[in-house]
């Protein structure tokens, strides 16, 4: 993409209304509009990362068996008396009225609708396990949204809803989840940790808050240094196999790790005190076992090999890609703006010309961003008639993980500069050798 | 994907509600599911259809230099207030209060919206030619929704919108849209003409809705038989060479071409008789130039180059996935099923294998699966233990363009059936011979 014809509205000032980095930040890199009392329009370049971060959640989530489905933002009340929660819910549910005058509602979530397309064709424990999921916008009429995207009214989440015959069944579902939930934030470039939740009336364990941590982060968390050498499961998990996978959650799940509400000091004073981290933590995902909540007042029954029917036992897993791009920017930027991990990077490299107009560079430049997008790299090339430091300013703020610097005197050197965003380091290299460091054949 | 690892909950009988042939055959196929009046869920199935056509919308937009963003669902009614639409727009709104009392509403179209961005960040008509689009879920409470998703209260929708410093340049984006779009529904497998459209207190002739035919459109148009035979443009055609495009703009709209509601008889009489193509139409798309409509009242104003300033000239430009999806069902189905366009069928074959648990049977398809879909190719391959008729009929259904069948007595000869949905066509072939036909080496 030639910056000269993109949407990129980098702010100079600080934003007076952010209160933390990254809502400052996704303003000043021209990611986010505020449109309304936490309500954000997404510009190119947010929009870039966000399809990124829902892109890895989707192959994580198809890769451990669940189905992708689309279920529409607006739901009928009815569905909601059904399992008792249109009162419970209270004022953050934002209800509707449309011009019959019936009840319906935005979606805060979808464990009923879900539920009505589950009893509506499942019959048998033959057609089990099944987890569907979607990627959709809700909204939570939250008494004060702030921190950007990090806490809005309306934001994507992306929620799967899991049906099983029994226990066993839901926890060998739940900890698929729990495994791909691994999976997908190290994908990231995010280091999560999962850690024991409240799990209310139901009880039980099976209730996990996965926590990064950052020094910004929203909530005190505790946990065992242990986590943070744990290997995570590689692309070759079977997600089939219930043993492998109950095993990785067990490794997963034996050093301490709580958020803030659920420490116990007794078991903190047992980890060895180097193993204490105490630290900032955002919580990026939320998995649950809740069993048959959903399914015995909404009467979603499956046939058992028993010939009896049974009530399905459903769990749900949340991740808010929108709120996770706001995350990853807590945990990975400097003074000078953002440092984006590769794999959600809007572009893979910045090319900066930094003498438009001069023959020399344009050519080297036009030469190594047609040599680059043929290679299936997105670059971000900077032909605009700004300032060198200008230049330099919008590519660190922006965070790409490589920029390509093109000056009038490397050039006729027939050499370029190559800087890392992350260390900070650059070198300087003949033109070939650099593109052979960016991934490219020369 | 394993069919038996799949959710396709396939219905026998004709749902009694569906008036027409791709609602019906939508809910038959487990594509869709009914949530509320005008409201859907898109199952596995059709979840895939709509992605597939979103992914060339996408593609064919960006190829036309309009830039990607995403706004949310849920508008501000004081931007409505601003440009005079929030009282005009009457009952189709879906208004909303949130809990701090204020007006808000589900946003039916963007124009107000992205005007805001605009105004907020662009002030030179150095930054023009400028052309944001997002596909976002919109929501008009018709009186009386139906025909499935094709006239549904939520539903998805691709909108662009323009901004130009004068007519001419508001002229260009028009046509980079209007080529823009006869690619896209090409790449879909649809024959769609431009047909001038109604452009109000506008005035001009920038309005053009694009029209596929099929038996069972919901109005009557009328057409030279010459776009038949049209040349639509190719990949490499040039989007930032203005005269290229206009001309086959002009090209594109030389012929007679009109809805029911903009014919005029006189000029239809002038068309050969053997010319003239009478037939049923559905509309898949809307562009539409409207001027300075929304920057004069919301102060949309940039810097010529004479250093004046000069309100921003706009255009928009629709077309509703959801609708798309039935409508490719209703141009491309017959008595057995769909019948999808290799480009947004939801799996490109459907393996069938007609005797499970048969040793050589399971080893073939499993080869054959692996060999198809490490080629690239989405196979649904029906392990099921379903009886073949049953299977053959789901195949027909779901009307994936290819089915392999697997059967006992082909496999012991080492031959396998390959079916084209469309033809009907039916061949027995080695194996080695069959993965060729299907594209992958043997």
């Amino acid at each position: 993409m030639r910056l000269s014809r993109y949407f990129l509205p980098i702010l100079k000032e600080n934003p007076r209304e952010a209160e933390i980095v990254s809502h400052r930040l996704m303003l000043r890199a021209g990611m986010i509009r505020q449109q309304g009392q936490g309500s954000f329009s997404w510009l190119p370049l947010g929009k870039r990362v966000l399809d990124k971060v829902c892109q890895i959640i989707r192959e994580e989530q198809n890769r451990a068996g669940a189905l992708e489905i689309l279920m529409p933002t607006i739901q009928s009340a009815d569905l909601w008396r059904e399992s008792g929660r249109y009162n419970d819910y209270g004022k953050e549910m934002l209800r509707i009225k449309d011009r019959q005058d019936r009840d319906m509602l935005y979606g805060p979530t979808n464990e009923e609708m879900v539920t009505e397309i589950f009893r509506a064709y499942v019959k048998s424990y033959k057609d089990l396990p099944l987890n569907l999921y979607h990627i959709q916008w809700k909204f939570r009429d939250e008494v004060r949204p702030r921190f950007g995207v990090m806490r809005s009214r309306e934001f994507l989440m992306k929620d799967a809803y899991s049906f099983d015959l029994d226990f066993e069944g839901a926890k060998a579902a739940y900890n698929r989840m729990f495994v791909s939930y691994l999976r997908t934030f190290t994908r990231m470039g995010l280091q999560a940790i999962p850690m024991r939740a409240d799990t209310g009336p139901i009880g039980g364990d099976l209730s996990h808050e996965f926590i990064i941590l950052a020094e910004t982060g929203e909530s005190q968390v505790f946990c065992d240094r242990a986590y943070l050498s744990l290997d995570v499961p590689g692309a070759n998990t079977n997600f089939s196999d219930d043993a492998e996978i109950g095993g990785i959650v067990t490794k997963w799940t034996t050093p301490y790790a709580a958020t803030d509400e659920m420490h116990d000091e007794a078991a903190w004073e047992k980890v060895a005190e180097g193993d204490r981290l105490s630290a900032r933590g955002i919580e990026v995902g939320h998995i649950f076992h809740f069993g048959e909540k959903y399914s015995k007042p909404m009467n979603a029954k499956v046939a058992g090999p028993d010939g009896k029917d049974h009530y399905a036992s459903g769990g749900s897993y949340g991740i808010g890609p929108s709120r996770l791009v706001a995350a990853i920017i807590e945990a990975s930027h400097d003074e000078n703006g953002i440092i984006w991990p590769e794999a959600v990077a809007p572009f893979d490299i910045g090319l900066i010309n930094m003498k438009v107009g001069d023959g020399e560079c344009d050519r080297v430049c036009d030469d190594l961003y047609a040599a680059l997008t043929s290679a299936g790299k997105d670059v971000l090339y900077d032909d605009t008639d700004q300032r060198p430091g200008g230049k330099f300013a919008t590519a660190d703020l922006i965070g790409l993980p490589w920029q390509v610097i093109v000056g009038p005197r490397g050039v006729a050197a027939g050499e370029v500069e190559i800087k890392n965003r992350k260390s900070g380091e650059r070198e300087t290299l003949p033109i070939a050798e650099a593109k052979k460091r960016l991934g490219i054949a020369a």
